[in-house]
């Protein structure tokens, strides 16, 4: 699950309000950095040690020319700019990913105004006779009112967990197969095996079928009378086809990437660096830094370590975010979100379907 | 509330326009950071004062050694970058956190135009006896009218209530229950009754359950008449859902954050550099320059200072931001909003509605 | 008024194409500058003179350590990197807001297009006879029509400039109050009445009544038959209350400015740097520069005021922009665009109504 | 014409792929760059000459300390900062009004789809008995049919025109007045009158009376039947209403152009950046460089020609988008749209109208 | 086909997460890179040959002190910037390109909903003798709307393939003629003719035509009754027009690229660098650094050839993606979509037209 840490810094102003968020550990750079600058600073030390104890002094002067080189060329290696442009671009990329994700409340609110159960909805007065009578017929309708709104829903979560079950590895340990939607209920026997056989016919991703089955039952509702209007119709289609639109944009930004070229030329650029800074920023005895001064000896390279820590996690930023639907700590928790949007939708379409509040004056009434 | 400054530099161009602004002390970079000046003063005066009376000369020259590998090494800490982009970054979504914000007034011109009094609105002329024989029908109808237009106002600005308990503290604290909602107007107990029943089934938040609420009103005024076409049902139905889009979004918003690695690389580097200041820009007496030449010991950090001053409080303006519904100065001032939203809805939708202008010739009228 | 340039400037290539536009003065950075720059320099002397002809020797040697000090650090001051995202993020808002401004112009060709005068609005053809008979019934429809047409296009305006008045110190200076609006034409005594009344009861702004208003008058015309169809009620309603948004939107951006710390600490940067650059950039005798060599003595500090003006001037750009609607040379000339929509509006919907072209065959008929 | 050259670099993996671009000579910045630095080359040129030839020693040992002040002094003047962040701006605002330049495709597919000719327009099997029967009605209603999308498209193109005429220096040549719109067959003379009276009564850009001349001919053919539902009405103004909210908006953007003190900063950055190379950067004999080694004499500035080259390159990039529609070479070629306009919109209502293919089976018909 | 590698590297906590990705060659910063760099190499130990084995001493002496002059000044040229901003222009350019390809699925989904099945579409209930009856009406009208349905998606489709057959090399070598459309049966014989009869009246681009020709099916199927209502029509042809205003706006992309100027200015710059470096940065005996002290002699050039992959491979990210329908690695592949979109529009349309599964209830009814 995300990070979610805005509630613990309300206050900007307070004394030291990023303070507590600098000890959190889960989704910390520091849980994301350590492996690597442990690794780093073995190699770090290895150089070091065999500077100091293995090499002969003729070899460490050699030694000590490559350093001074490395210290000086590193410097030029323009590290600050590719890695802000780039970080900027997959930040804003992660959030336009989250912001795609389509929520069902919003056709679950259309189809629950579009097909109410015959009794009105709302609490109606009536003798019991009258509402007696009228029970078979509007009964079963609302029955089929109630089969209807359900299986629009089901099928619009259906279409979004197909559509990531493609594109997070989260989803994917959950579903690994269609058998799997089967089991949990999002699906039919009778859908998956129309389900094949399409899939017979081309292997592409097929997460927009649910939706046109939903198209069809919309379709029914409003020759059976079901749906009073066509407005609304034209409303739910219009609702659906953004959820496609949405759904096939999550595919879109999974199948297109950063280019390539730019994520190796940051990624290559931070390691070169600090392959560089294994040489030109060793600690040692008896050397003069690049403005002929004495650099002192602190045996531990404090400063190279807090940038390894700032450059890499700035770079970790990205590399978490770049597939916002994976399992870091950071990335959205999908699977969370789809059992929300189950229970949700059928809410929204049927349980809370019958329990409307009566219309009562409210205390600023005059 | 917000610090509006605007108003009081309107001229630009004007000597000196936003001198001041500098006196400002509400919402300003000093109240923001003094606090964490004072602090860190105080421990770079202690170190200045040990080092001038508790030291031994050899310490000192130690001491000396470390500051100057201090003050070379800082400058390689890469602030203005980072903090630039983050910044912005915070500032952006700042700003779309605002603007998500739903205003009330639209769907309240909607309904107010929706469901208008069966005597028309508009001042009609006609026979007193006429008006009378409608009357009980008519003002039975108008009476149905008013109590849907204002519940249906009503369950938005619950809708936005609900919402906004969740993601602001000062909202929380003025609204700490559900039981806080039911004494201020905004909920009757029935209505909390069927909260609390939905909350049993599933904890999720449920500030979509007054909007489908209001849908179901909005179809019973359909099929009762009191709203004439299908159209103007279409446009409140869409006016509602882009208000659900838009409290989802806040929630959105709120739940995933900056990713946690990026503010804390942010905050780390500007701590570090400070820290590193502490030794680095010690104010020293016979201390030579990274440049060789005599360093004055003016006692006063002055320009440590400025540089805290600016770098803190460019941080400050994310801490600040980062939470835009939290408690400091700037953050926007939601209660307020509520009030304004409850007594504007209802102003649209009920005590505007009897009082519309009669159609008259303009001044310029030919 | 804006001053537009980019007419005079149609070809970036030829000769020395931005030349023309350094010499213009309304709204040039020279007139907005030169006050500070005069101020900033009779400091800059008056500190000059000082040090050459009131310090004794010893004085003067502390003077130029102060100043070799100052030299330094200043250089150690962010200026550029947050002058330009700030700069940046005014002027984004300042376009924004530019671009919320409403126009009449899709309103009125929405009412015009729903309220025909009952004639048709195109030359028919008919008997004389048969057009005088439907004269009286289709002239009172007319006149109501015409009325209606032209009530709706004041109360948009009206709208339009109550929220200006709010918002823009020009505006505010046109009409200081109510009254004004009266005197002007764009109000009625009667609406100003209720204006009055409802203001009593919350002192909000209210800018959307006159909105409401004109929702009101779309419902009557609907009703009467006086427009033809519920799709142009949608489609105006829907106009109405983007118009709505977007003046909502001004207030916004009016209400929450930039956050206050972000523009002092920008403010004070700048300021600090010219502080510091009035003691570490003195043209004096005898100096060495900060890399040891002779600093030459010119007495006139060309380059710092060079400086001045280009980090003012920039400065300068975000506070003449950071209130758009005030009454700099670059602000938007709102007084001129009210006469303009009023002129506008009333030209659409009435005295360009009767004069249609004739249907006739363009010159390519084949 | 813009110069466009996506297409000679498809593909950016090729060895050298950019090199053909820099050999262009249209558009290019040798083109837009070389008078200007032939007019600083010899200026650099004559005092180059003159201190070698020309001063007394003395005077030369003045302009080598001159020149020594200049060479550290430019240094401190913003430019890339300044420059980048200006160019961004002019190059979005840029494409934002390529991008707001309406189309009349959308509109014509509109009316196309609206005012059919009786005929059905798709081939109709019947007796061709019938069909002459139906021929004298239907033919008229043809006629008016066509007379009517042909006169809505045109009235498109001319409110096209008529803005472009005020805001782009190429299309004010062709149309200077508007006897050369009739001529152009794209008003009638009567239409010119009704324009002039209205110009009378007042001076503004009436862009937008075509517009309304062409909804109310929408009108009309509602009325008549020719077009035989609100829904494609309401498209239509919709449509209508985006065009001229494309219009207006480029009004906007040619009324509002990008801050004047912004612009002046930039180019007076720019211009004294190399006022200054003109001293600092002078190519003399025995001159140190500001690191006390020897500056050696190339007679030749090659890095500062290239500088200039780099630098007033990149602030032509702004000169020349800043109005995109003059007669630039990377100017819109707005004469040639609007020549592409007029066709299309009458091969689409008109030309194309009756020829549709049959409905035929495709190849993949099972 | 674009290299996809968000899949690859779903967590980024992982330990090195990146570094799987740095070994990829399809679309690699080497693959890109490596021709230049040979070449760049080989010049590169051409001169220091040279000047090692065939240059005088004085010769030699020459050539250092342009090396020295060649070296500083190069630092001078301002590259990232211009690079940062510059790949960030076109980074966004590409990604808004490919945002606008526009997908079938929508109109596929509309057109289902418009034109089912006289059957129904749903399983339905019924005697068979009843059923028989209905049949040979029902047929033949089912017939028309399959005939209807798929010629409207190939219309959709067609007008996508004429479009790109212009802005992309791939899809131009697929179809280099029309008739080669004609014979992979997305345009019939006849509609070829139409089409080669328009062109000879204007040879403009006529991507539009197959999207007339749908909305003139659309039109006569409402007319015939197969589509129910006049709100699926109007949503059909807003659909058709948003896919009109995407090919058009791809098209925008093609003709008005990137200004030449900047491409060139940023190609110039980098190239002018590396050319500089050729000198500046030659690895020669007995050389002194910029700061007076020795500059070893290492022979190969480490930094240099980073520097050059790094800044040659970032620009190379602007040159593959200036043009992304061209064929490199990190293209789109427009082939693979055109195919996946006639087999998806027909499947939608078409062939799951029949099997749509019955309204069951879920796992979780109550």
């Amino acid at each position: 699950m995300t990070v979610s840490y805005a509630g613990e810094v309300p206050n900007g102003s307070s004394f030291g309000c990023f303070w507590k968020i600098l000890w959190k550990w889960r989704g910390s750079v520091y849980k994301l950095v350590w492996r690597e600058l442990v690794a780093y600073l073995c190699l770090y030390l290895t150089i070091n040690v065999v500077y100091r104890f293995a090499l002969t002094p003729s070899q460490q002067s050699i030694f000590l020319k490559v350093r001074t080189h490395f210290a000086q060329q590193m410097e030029s290696i323009p590290m600050s700019f590719v890695l802000a442009f780039y970080v900027n671009l997959v930040v804003k990329r992660w959030w336009e990913q989250y912001r795609l994700l389509p929520w069902p409340d919003t056709l679950a609110l259309f189809i629950s105004a579009a097909i109410p159960n015959s009794s009105g909805g709302v609490n109606v007065s009536g003798s019991t006779l009258m509402r007696r009578t009228i029970t078979n017929a509007a009964l079963m309708q609302n029955e089929t009112g109630r089969l209807m709104r359900r299986n629009i829903m089901r099928y619009m979560v259906l279409a979004y967990v197909i559509t990531l079950q493609r594109i997070s590895l989260r989803v994917k340990r959950r579903f690994p197969t269609t058998q799997h939607l089967v089991d949990a209920g999002l699906m039919h026997e009778s859908e998956m095996k129309i389900f094949e056989a399409m899939n017979q016919k081309s292997p592409m991703s097929k997460y927009w079928m649910p939706l046109v089955w939903a198209t069809n039952i919309i379709n029914r509702a409003r020759k059976d009378g079901l749906i009073a209007s066509d407005h609304i119709v034209q409303t739910i289609l219009v609702e659906l086809s953004d959820i496609r639109r949405r759904l096939g944009g999550l595919i879109g930004y999974d199948t297109v990437c950063v280019p390539l070229v730019y994520t190796q030329v940051v990624t290559l650029v931070l390691y070169t660096y600090f392959v560089a800074a294994l040489m030109g920023r060793q600690m040692l005895p008896d050397v003069l830094d690049s403005k002929g001064r004495e650099d002192p000896d602190l045996y531990f390279p404090l400063f190279t370590i807090l940038q390894f820590i700032f450059y890499v996690g700035w770079l970790k930023v990205a590399e978490v975010l770049i597939n916002p639907f994976g399992e870091d700590d950071d990335d959205i928790e999908l699977n969370w979100l789809i059992d929300r949007h189950i229970k949700a939708a059928y809410m929204i379409v049927d349980e809370m379907h019958e329990e409307h509040p009566e219309l009562l004056r409210d205390q600023y009434w005059e």
